[in-house]
């Protein structure tokens, strides 16, 4: 079974019970990370211990990057074979919030880049892969980003994320926050940057994001032809330590890295 | 049949067209409004002509105050009897955007008040009645807003809006973009205040909407528990010709008219 193949089985396995537990989401346990608002429930802990437990018995001696516990700490060799996964990303949409706007993300990287990824959206019953230079799918058909090449009609997700990281956000959107056609604030990473690969939106920002967060997410925007940089327009690569990403269709790039400068 | 009934026969009957429109919605036929990003299409126009021919029929001589073309004027007589629709709030939602936050909202009010309303949110399966001091309901059970007493740890939606209402918000929300727990723009207005209502979020913010956007929303949420004012504090009348309207599950609503004065 190679990476990818292993990435969907994941997927389609576990996306059933994550939205089982959204459904009857007034029973979940829920605690409290570095933030009151940043929330933990024994979801995310159950996906992860998972996707570790099969990683480590079918692909021995990969390292593993995830959200919770131990798991997140940079790999020793970023260059060396890593798997790099995020249980539930959206939790607090998890927990409250009427929409289902969660998703499950599990990426193969090598050599510093990622070569095959999946981010399910259990409440939308959507399954997007990648493989690299192989092109990204939504539900088995090709996903491809929309042709919106103006700012003033592009859909722009910017993730306010929690007030930690809010601080040194606010001062740098208002150009952003004034020029794009429409404003979303969805509260999902992943469920953002997958709307561009679907054509459904042309950007998404954050400032303070971490590599799980949109390490298959990136890939799979990447293959449908979108773009992915730092802040500043530096390339963004998965362990390079930096935190803010622009994620867009590619058509709008320029002029989104233009309203936030 | 009285006005309560005839709203919940209208959303139930008309609910499952307008979703398997969303699920088509690569079909529809989009059009513009005053702004590129203010969408129309053939599904907003034709469930206000249908409300228009149900409620000649059975209510003939009431006003009608709706989104869409000639209807888009207030009343002569504000506190005589009414009718106030938006057919689809969070159409550009309804056009693009992969998750299906748009509603259906239908108010019936007299002395200048809503005394009947629902919404629905077709995309969840979800029907919220309320009547005038006879309590909220969501899908038949009573339906509470949370308990949720500080801001800090509030879910609140800033709704930016088109770029032409952008431009004065701005300058009002840092503190609020600061000091909420949890940002979210959902970019529809029924059912971010609907959220509130339900308990799965605390607050709704927006600069410049107009009375089909919020008459049912409102009666609803304050029939939940909630408060509904002006940014200033002032009540919030359905006809009074003012825009801005912060909404709330009440326990946090000081505190929020702080963070935007």
């Amino acid at each position: 079974m190679d990476e990818l193949s292993f990435i969907r089985s994941f997927l389609e396995e576990n996306s059933p019970y994550a939205l089982e537990r959204f459904r009857s989401r007034q029973l979940l346990t829920v605690t409290h990370k570095r933030d009151a608002n940043d929330l933990l429930t024994e979801v995310d802990l159950t996906l992860q211990r998972r996707a570790v437990e099969q990683i480590r018995a079918r692909f021995p001696g990969d390292q593993i990057l995830a959200e919770e516990g131990e798991f997140n700490r940079m790999p020793s060799n970023p260059l060396g074979r890593c798997w790099v996964m995020d249980p539930i990303d959206g939790t607090n949409n998890f927990v409250r919030g009427h929409y289902p706007i969660f998703g499950i993300a599990l990426a193969f990287t090598e050599g510093g880049l990622a070569q095959a990824a999946g981010v399910s959206l259990p409440g939308s019953d959507t399954l997007l892969l990648a493989r690299r230079d192989g092109g990204a799918t939504c539900n088995g058909a090709r996903a491809r980003v929309s042709e919106v090449r103006d700012a003033g009609l592009a859909r722009v997700d910017v993730d306010f994320s929690t007030r930690i990281d809010r601080r040194d956000i606010l001062p740098r959107l208002g150009g952003l926050l004034e020029g794009a056609g429409q404003i979303r604030c969805h509260g999902s990473a992943v469920a953002s940057i997958c709307m561009i690969a679907m054509g459904e939106a042309e950007g998404y920002v954050h400032l303070g994001l971490n590599a799980w967060d949109y390490a298959a997410a990136q890939l799979i925007v990447e293959e449908a032809g979108g773009r992915a940089t730092r802040l500043d327009g530096r390339p963004l690569q998965v362990f390079d330590g930096g935190r803010g990403v622009l994620i867009s269709n590619g058509a709008v790039h320029a002029a989104l890295l233009q309203l936030i400068a």
